[in-house]
């Protein structure tokens, strides 16, 4: 009999067009189906990802959840999976859970980090962002406080997606220093497409002083996507943690 | 007039075929001249490096130095070349030194450092060796005591180099915990190739019990490298630091 199992991933996104399946293109998904499909070959394998992760987005913590019959031991499972993956994607653990339970649905809180840093790293080039000019990083969290709370975030989400509302709730949203680069943190219990990285856009906007900080606030207001910032690369962005009641 | 300068750099040794210039491969010191040639058109391009760090072996820091007329500040010379160079070659400093300064025959002490890792880790892949077994860092340090003080390293080193004595003073030789990592650190006046790699392998015998730890000092007084254990991967090594009287 299937029971119901959460496991729990991390990848380096560089090299996949992001998690999700599609055709023709390399993603973190398809890579962990085919290797179920070989473990379980008498079973449908469809996996259920905690989110999408565009492509070359990273993720130290992601979730998917699948229906499997349990013919190895999760220790074994985790073994054989690792041992079949690439060296980018990692099986973290495995967890039976109850047969209701949705990795995306369920999902209390997610949090994302974007890292950049400002003198040339030669170990950081593939996850953080090299932007070589000065940044005032009070104002830069002076803007990050308007997010917080309930809001239409519209303007920091990419056109014509199939949500049927905008908003998401910011639990937190600040910037600190992390070694030699500069981290963003944001957490909330949902997110827009391209949204984190809209936002660390228009947050650099505020550091460079091109916008005032209470900028940040009228950009949400106006629910128009033209009116927020550029959209930073995907290769500084992690997906941090996802948060489950009942994990 | 020509000053002679010591640039200080780092790098990711991935993709290149070491420090060394060789015809029909991209090594580090090629890379920096063909910069430097662009910049100093009118003069012979012709650096000396601190050492050799082989194919795919890293810098977090290195130096090499080079005669060259002051027709940029070293601010703007940093900064041209670090703009001009691929993401993972840096510039980290220029200083001028005295016309008989030397970055080889002047470095009074040189670290390395070597990254495993018994977990998979999805952003250490490139930086890290995945060694998924049982190691016992006890004695891994018991036997790393041996090689500390005046040795010849002949067991610990390829054959056929063209050096004339073999004999290295190593200050220090430990392994750490370092996140969820274990790293071997070895700081000595100077290192024959191959060195670091063949006494990680040995070392990691010694952790497996493979070998006990006092067979370190008897490999050593054996002279010979089919005593010693296999060469570790490049891709776990990390020229740490180079030391001068003067800088």
């Amino acid at each position: 009999m299937n029971k119901r199992l959460f496991f729990e991933c991390a990848y380096d996104g560089t090299a996949y067009s992001g998690w999700q399946k599609q055709p023709n293109a390399a993603t973190i998904q398809e890579t962990i189906e085919s290797c179920l499909a070989k473990l379980f070959p008498k079973n449908e394998i469809e996996t259920i990802g905690c989110g999408r992760t565009d492509a070359g987005v990273h993720a130290k913590q992601s979730f998917f959840h699948i229906d499997l019959p349990l013919i190895y031991s999760f220790d074994q499972l985790q073994y054989k999976l690792n041992n079949m993956l690439p060296s980018d994607i990692v099986i973290a653990n495995i967890h039976e859970v109850q047969p209701e339970s949705h990795a995306r649905f369920d999902a209390k809180k997610r949090s994302y980090e974007y890292f950049l840093h400002h003198k040339k790293l030669p170990f950081h080039f593939k996850y953080s962002l090299f932007f070589p000019r000065h940044l005032d990083v009070d104002k830069m969290n002076k803007g990050a406080l308007y997010l917080i709370g309930k809001h239409d975030f519209t303007s920091f989400s990419k056109l014509h997606t199939d949500v049927n509302n905008n908003f998401c709730e910011v639990y937190t949203a600040a910037w600190k220093k992390v070694g030699d680069q500069l981290c963003f943190e944001i957490s909330a219990n949902r997110f827009l497409r391209n949204m984190v990285r809209a936002i660390v856009g228009t947050l650099l906007e505020v550091g460079l002083g091109n916008i005032p900080p209470e900028q940040v606030k009228k950009i949400m207001q106006l629910k128009d996507r033209q009116e927020a910032g550029f959209s930073v690369p995907a290769k500084g962005l992690f997906l941090k943690s996802v948060e489950y009641d009942y994990l």
